[in-house]
């Protein structure tokens, strides 16, 4: 049974992107769109990523086969509480959240939203330092890794859902995904290093050097594509990143610590032969990432 | 006085864009190239952007109206001491060197170097992660600054030379540079900032990434656009970056730690309020850049 009733709940930059990913791969079924705010719900309906915008939110989630939570890691888990006294069996429920945990153990404490409607944990590894609608795009994904996060639980999903499930997994692929499934737990560790760790960091990076140059004119004249690109995701927004640094705490403060040790390391050994060993390690590590995106 | 005869010693990524970026804008002289390394001249001529090779460099160098010294800082002092004694009123001999103070330094104390020639102190602010004349590019500096640095010393140089030095600014203006003129001590310090702490920064990333992941293929699968880019330049070769560290490293020691500590702070507050002013300066700093490089 094909997916033709889909609901997306969060219509900014992940969200809308989804939809567009769809009409381009060839959906023809409808997407109707919920989000608080009013003025990205009119631009993604304006962009073609939502067939509809829809009053009330769980009236459209009744009425869906597949609906798709994305947003912030906390605005996704109360999602999954409004969502789950109200769905019914054969649905399926699926997420985009960064970090896999904390909301996959809601979803265990959820017997309704699991064993009623399914729940699938997802998380595609592509983004942008810009948000909303207005920034998304139909090829977001193309070449991204699609994570998913099974469990006990959402393996114990009903046979129907499952259906809307593989067929979700399907789309996925033709948005040009590479699909692949997780623990949950690992999953927050590796992307707290490879995800987490280069967006505090740029943070970091941006926000020193703002206070380092009360006159910007100065650097910005003379920094060419290195600053540039260090400091792009310096422009992420704050609200997904605090849900972020909540629900991955741990892993994250890991990586952070790793690195201020690992730059302190570099800073004592400017003028030692470690300074080579330090250079040689690296260039092992962008050797394995296959050409340089130059 | 049009300039119609350079030499270019070291024909590497810069050295072999430089020559392409004359040709592609209208030079008709000649180029001669003379590199440590005969497959790098082999394809700097093969790709044109060198007209002959010279088996003598000095010989060369006296032939040509404009020297330009290309390669790590240690090289281009070392090419300053040897061209010195060779040159003649009238000459210019300009470099692309990534630290200012230890060249112009050189240069003060190279009466002949300065007063005999004349030494215009340079450096464009575009690169790659990758070397060699393969990857050489016409286009590399369009957009860049390129900074001089001149000092009491090369504004001393003889008519002759200035009008060579003229030129040579006219020539780096049609490249698409902005042109840029700083003290050396306070570029060093800039250069600090805007591009060694970013080179540095990412090296540690690297490096610290392949030592915690010895099966690289997990990270590498699920990582994104931000691990691409926050980990670019931990390609970059060693030998350059060496004589950087060597030649700037209070600077750069006093970059990196200021960086420690900032990520230290991050690292202390994931759970804070301290978390958003942190986003929000470093949101501040990316709006000045204007436009996502998106």
């Amino acid at each position: 049974m094909p997916i033709e009733r889909i609901a997306i709940f969060g219509t900014g930059l992940i969200g809308a992107s989804v939809g567009l990913a769809l009409q381009k791969h060839g959906y023809t079924g409808s997407i109707v769109g919920w989000d608080p705010n009013q003025d990205e719900l009119a631009i993604a309906q304006a962009r073609g990523a939502i067939t509809s915008i829809v009053p009330d939110a769980l009236q459209a989630a009744r009425e869906s086969q597949l609906v798709l939570l994305c947003g912030p890691v906390f605005t996704i888990i109360e999602w999954m509480d409004r969502l789950a006294p109200v769905l019914q069996s054969g649905q399926l429920v699926t997420d985009v959240g960064s970090v896999k945990r904390a909301i996959c153990e809601r979803a265990r404490a959820r017997y309704d939203l699991v064993h009623t409607a399914g729940f699938l944990p997802g998380h595609p590894m592509a983004g942008k330092e810009v948000s909303g609608a207005v920034n998304a795009d139909a090829d977001l994904f193309n070449g991204a890794a699609w994570l998913f996060t099974e469990t006990a639980e959402s393996r114990g999903m009903h046979s129907a859902s499952r259906a809307v499930a593989d067929g979700w997994r399907a789309w996925v692929g033709k948005f040009g995904c590479r699909l692949l499934d997780l623990d949950p737990a690992r999953h927050d560790v590796l992307c707290a290093w490879v995800s987490h760790l280069p967006q505090y960091l740029s943070t970091a990076l941006s926000a020193l050097l703002e206070d380092e140059f009360p006159d910007k004119d100065e650097i910005l004249a003379i920094g060419g594509r290195a600053l540039r690109e260090m400091t792009r995701l310096g422009g992420s927004p704050f609200s997904m990143w605090r849900d972020i640094a909540h629900t991955n705490s741990a892993a994250i403060a890991e990586a952070l610590f790793a690195l201020e040790q690992r730059l302190a390391h570099l800073r004592e050994n400017l003028k030692t032969p470690e300074l080579r060993d330090e250079f040689e390690r690296a260039n092992r590590f962008r050797g394995s990432m296959g050409s340089p995106s130059s």
